[in-house]
């Protein structure tokens, strides 16, 4: 399949919280949600990070993998790994979180730069060919981004002939998806 | 394709707002929200009716049909066609809003009847073939319920070729989904 | 005691929900809440009567009353008193409420037009003498609108001498005030 | 006058943010709305500080302070001052802000043990002779705390007459309060 979406670039870390390593391309044939935010970014701690918990509780690991990148830009001495473990702590956030890894002589980590991101809250879409399918700053509905990431998940993958028959029985609960 | 879905109920309607007579048949093709309330009920007006209007908003209209369904089944004398018609006024309801259709010596209208309902808010998500998907009654979250909707939106129709390379460019307003 | 506050305007009103007729004269040494509203304005809804219905429960009825005032300026053949009883019903609102007296010619109820109110909602505060002490068209913030209660009913009354000893003992479920 | 209400405890302050050090006694005369939070606390951050801050727009500043007290019990590492500077920033907090004072030996601070607060927040209500009247460990509705604020704003301080005529002039701005 040929396609005009860019591949997603790598993730660049210095620290990983809740989790051990890992890579995107570990992350293939899932879609991954990536909330860039960093801790004491009032946005980030109101919607972006409960919104992504909510993400974490509706969709199954197996189709969906929502992930934390904390992208200091500002305010580094008070924005420690020390203190994002007690942040992780105190509000729940049980996902895994990467730390965007510094830059030598610039203020904005290594991942923001490659993204090109303009603040936090950031919220990235990659599908689950490792491609970047969208990219936010700011704040997002609900109903939209839970719209946005079940188009993904049903994308079908090169090769693979889809069953229509296997589609989801959603309910409240969420959508049981095929796995 | 054989299906334990069962196909939707008529709607049984003496009454349409915001739009001339249709029916589920004339919406096949077409993912439909129905949306059971009563203009007095505060869970409908709060919560309900809300999520409706920005559903309608979220999806386009080729994809996703929104339609309301007043099903009075209490204070008859209180919630009248004229009262409704000054509701959905007030309240910017552009949507098509069908009257259920009352039975003779019951309090129950008729649609509610032949979906069992058990009152209202009660949300029903009819798939582009016209079966019942989802019957829910109270309240669902928006993330959940752009999730289910989206699911049935990529369904593909039994006897057409899904089209990976035409799946939906997400953003923020919206996802553009082919038409 | 010389005022420059004018004497809060009669109610002019056709019938009453959950209390027996009364008059502002009734209510002399109590700091009367009065909340004109549509039971079809959004903004009623939404905000007004749900922190008319908090200011009930905060304050001690010897020292608040609360009183609504429905005032039917448009949409009239919807908000008859049978529809306002259902209304009252369904959201469980249980302070007193009259129906603003009908103009003949005018779409714009009496009391309503006593006191010029621009629309609806609007919150009057009267004082415990009797005089118009604040009237404002829209959304009051809690906070505020605590303050000014609370600011109306510790002021003395004429020709009584207050006591600073019997002054309350305010707890998170409200304010104990002396009877 | 005589009283059964407490002294409130000194404050134990190691540092102060947004104004030169200060004490209780500086602040006889005014209400003190002492809120103490910890900076990783969802509960502070999400609507304990908010209140504070509407506290402090919503009264003027000669009838009410609004001091924030930072009292870490835990995770110490990660609230240091400088984090907290950072915090204040970010959550633009313009009211002064006090350091509790590190006990040796214990993890919890000098002024929280004092009090024998509960946890955070707490918020608590001093009164113009520099009396507890109010202690409470958790949520406070707003229209209740503007309530209790003002209660106490009005009580007459001893040899001091009251004077009826000067009573306050309320609107939705605020309350403005005889000087």
């Amino acid at each position: 399949m040929t396609s005009a979406f860019p591949p997603a670039h790598a993730l660049q870390v210095s620290q990983w919280f809740n989790a051990p390593p890992l890579t995107l391309a570990d992350l293939r044939g899932r879609v991954v949600v990536l909330e860039a935010f960093q801790m004491l970014c009032p946005g980030c701690v109101s919607h972006a990070l409960p919104q992504a918990l909510e993400i974490a509780q509706t969709f199954s690991r197996e189709q969906v993998a929502v992930i934390g990148l904390h992208s200091v830009f500002e305010h580094h001495a008070a924005m420690t790994p020390t203190s994002l473990a007690a942040f992780l702590h105190e509000y729940r956030i049980s996902f895994p979180v990467a730390v965007d890894a510094v830059v030598a002589g610039s203020p904005i980590p290594a991942t923001m730069q490659a993204y090109a991101m303009q603040g936090t809250p950031t919220t990235l879409l990659i599908d689950r060919e490792g491609r970047l399918r969208l990219q936010h700053f700011g704040r997002l509905r609900d109903l939209a981004i839970g719209a946005q990431i079940m188009a993904l998940v049903n994308e079908p993958l090169p090769g693979v002939t889809t069953n229509a028959a296997a589609q989801p029985g959603c309910d409240e609960h969420g959508c049981t998806l095929p796995g």
